[in-house]
């Protein structure tokens, strides 16, 4: 079977018996040129108000009945979707997670999608029905219904488009499409028509978050084309996709930002065979997660090793440190959290040398203090001070031509 | 396995968080000396919020799609109770009706049970679990989540309770259990100790709904001991159970009344065989429900046919009639709608010969006036007018000796 489109939608999409009927219209008017998989988050707040209920019970819920509680929501966005579809004389079917054939792993509320059989919804597509999944959930190997975290519809969407060799995953936002920076910190922002998985996934990890980094994960792994656009308007929006030649003409794609981040430093380490491994290894039993690593080699035998961690974590991070310096004889714990990382992602740069350079000088010359810098293949990231993130996201945003037309 | 208990609980009993704690503390207190299988209403108004939502979005709702939405409300409940009750340390499960083994027939909205593999719930109970089962839903022949309909939950509870072989299952209400009459007409009642499922199932006919006739009524069939009793109070409740034999000894056990119910009658209907068939035949294809069917052979060859029928249904049966009645060759249809059927109920009256004449007596001494009349065995119904409900059901409660000191 093939013609299959997945369209997923987010919680605001379905938060009101009004904005359902017009989701059932989209659908209905799509179902005319596809066979059409829906996919569907809790409606509003639901999710957020079960949450609450549940620690008014108990500050710890038992994890198998909170994705009980919270599986829930989902099913009352399918069955409500789709009545509304039947009404509109299209005939639908809703379908739990569990009934859809998606099976996952053993953790309770972040499980992993283990498999997919998804020969329900290929007899109810070939029945002529439009056929509506609950998103974020899945049937553990116990036969208990699991949930598969945040992002977990974008997740179930993406997985279904591939098992079903969907033509695209159509991912339904508040916004047009991903676009060349946050619109809220830039002005003359355009909307991409295209962008490659890495860049998205690039863009994900420095707190530009249209989708969540392990829904475009799956998106590259098998090669799903992911179009994100907007629920209010029938204009295209972004595909996210593998490379294309054209995506090298464009050196920069998108400037992001992150001021979620703290920077950390610790003085005068050893320099001495598995010192690194004992600070970050500390670091990882904590459940911290660390970016931007970088070694100074000042001086012999001793280096300042600084890095970058959640500020949520940081006095978490800060205490375990000051006893690993201890144990092996560093010195000072040095942390700062007025920063911002400020990052250039594209493709582009592969081909184009000194494009870091560049990035470099535009900031330089502007008096914008680099404290710290990291680069991947398609990534320049800087740490600037937090009251510099607009003045930097703009200068860039100007200097490497976004504001211009969009090539792709 | 023995020494099972089933507790069911109403939707009011875990409308809020902090009452979730208080059954969940009850449930717990008890799993000290049974092993407890707990089955639960949506909380609070769920339901009709739910099914408002629905005919926000289409006055006709598939009825497939409307289980999958009114089964989330039990869910919840069930997810919300068992952290309750492992937050009070004791060990517990919930299953939603799919997963406690439920299998129904594929009448969505009201289903029947069809028979219950209770595998799962026994192979918990033998883990020291309390299990918690979703009331009001199981699984069709589809894998599709049914709904049983209204008091579906206490049915649920009987039927578990038949399945697992438990010694009793408890009803808990906002009532202490049944009374000799409605407290809110009668100021002396008494609450029953026991009553049998006839004279129960005879009370609820009347409109004393403490439970629904068609959980009774499988109660009846498979012997299950049903224990009406107090969410707010440790005293007993009413045990309803097959009779035993000192309920003979009380000649009347219970007074009802129900205003629902209005008196249609069809005049000079021709005495010919097949007549009443083509009366009644046509309101039963109207789904319009008759009770107490009376017909008077005053003259020779014709008829007037008297009966009840939901007032709600009075207009429809009405506009029915006259077009039966003009094929027929039959008379004028007269109606009245201010008539309250005033019943008593008793065992005890098959062997104490006389009681219908003595109900009617005290009518009468008070110049009640009775406009209809039929027995069963165990129940004597009197029609009179609306106004004199509360003066009669009170004369009999008085005069059957029911405002005494209860001997069951």
């Amino acid at each position: 079977m093939n013609n299959i489109i997945v369209m997923k939608f987010g919680g605001s999409s379905v938060a009101t018996p009004e904005k359902i009927k017009i989701v059932a219209a989209r659908v209905a008017k799509k179902s005319k040129s596809y066979k059409v998989v829906v996919v569907v988050s809790a409606p509003g707040d639901m999710t957020d108000d079960l949450i609450t209920k549940a620690t008014r019970i108990t500050l710890l819920p038992d994890p198998r009945e909170m994705d009980m509680l919270l599986a829930t929501g989902e099913m009352q966005s399918i069955a409500l979707l789709s009545m509304a579809i039947r009404s509109m004389g299209k005939d639908s079917i809703s379908l739990t997670g569990p009934q859809a054939g998606i099976h996952a792993d053993n953790v309770h509320t972040k499980a992993k999608i283990r498999k997919i059989m998804p020969q329900k919804i290929i007899k109810e597509l070939q029945k002529g029905k439009v056929v509506i999944v609950a998103g974020f959930q899945g049937l553990n190997s116990n036969d208990d219904i699991t949930t598969l975290g945040r992002g977990g519809s974008d997740l179930t969407a993406v997985a279904l488009a591939s098992a079903l060799k969907a033509v695209e995953c159509e991912i339904y936002t508040d916004v047009k499409g991903v676009y060349t920076a946050d619109p809220r910190l830039v002005k003359d922002v355009k909307k991409l028509d295209l962008i490659s998985y890495d860049e998205m996934l690039e863009l994900a990890g420095v707190g530009s978050q249209v989708m969540m980094a392990r829904s475009i994960e799956v998106a590259k792994k098998f090669n799903v084309i992911i179009h994100v656009r907007s629920s209010f308007s029938q204009e295209k929006g972004t595909l996210i996709t593998r490379e294309v030649p054209l995506m090298e003409d464009v050196v920069v794609s998108g400037i992001a930002y992150d001021k979620n981040e703290a920077k950390l430093s610790i003085t005068d380490v050893p320099d001495k065979p598995g010192i690194a491994a004992k600070i970050f290894g500390a670091l990882a039993n904590a459940n911290i997660n660390v970016d931007m690593i970088i070694q100074s080699a000042a001086r012999e035998r001793y280096n300042d090793i600084s890095f970058t961690v959640p500020k949520s974590e940081l006095k978490n991070a800060v205490s375990i440190l000051k006893k690993v310096s201890c144990n092996i004889g560093a010195g000072r714990i040095i942390y700062k959290e007025d920063v911002a990382k400020v990052s250039i992602v594209g493709i582009g740069m592969k081909s184009h040398p000194g494009v870091a350079a560049k990035m470099f000088a535009i900031l330089a010359n502007k008096k914008i203090n680099i404290e710290m810098i990291s680069t991947s293949e398609i990534k320049i990231s800087c740490v600037v001070s937090e009251k510099d993130t607009q003045k930097a996201v703009n200068l860039l945003h100007k200097e490497f031509g976004l504001n211009k037309s969009n090539t792709r």
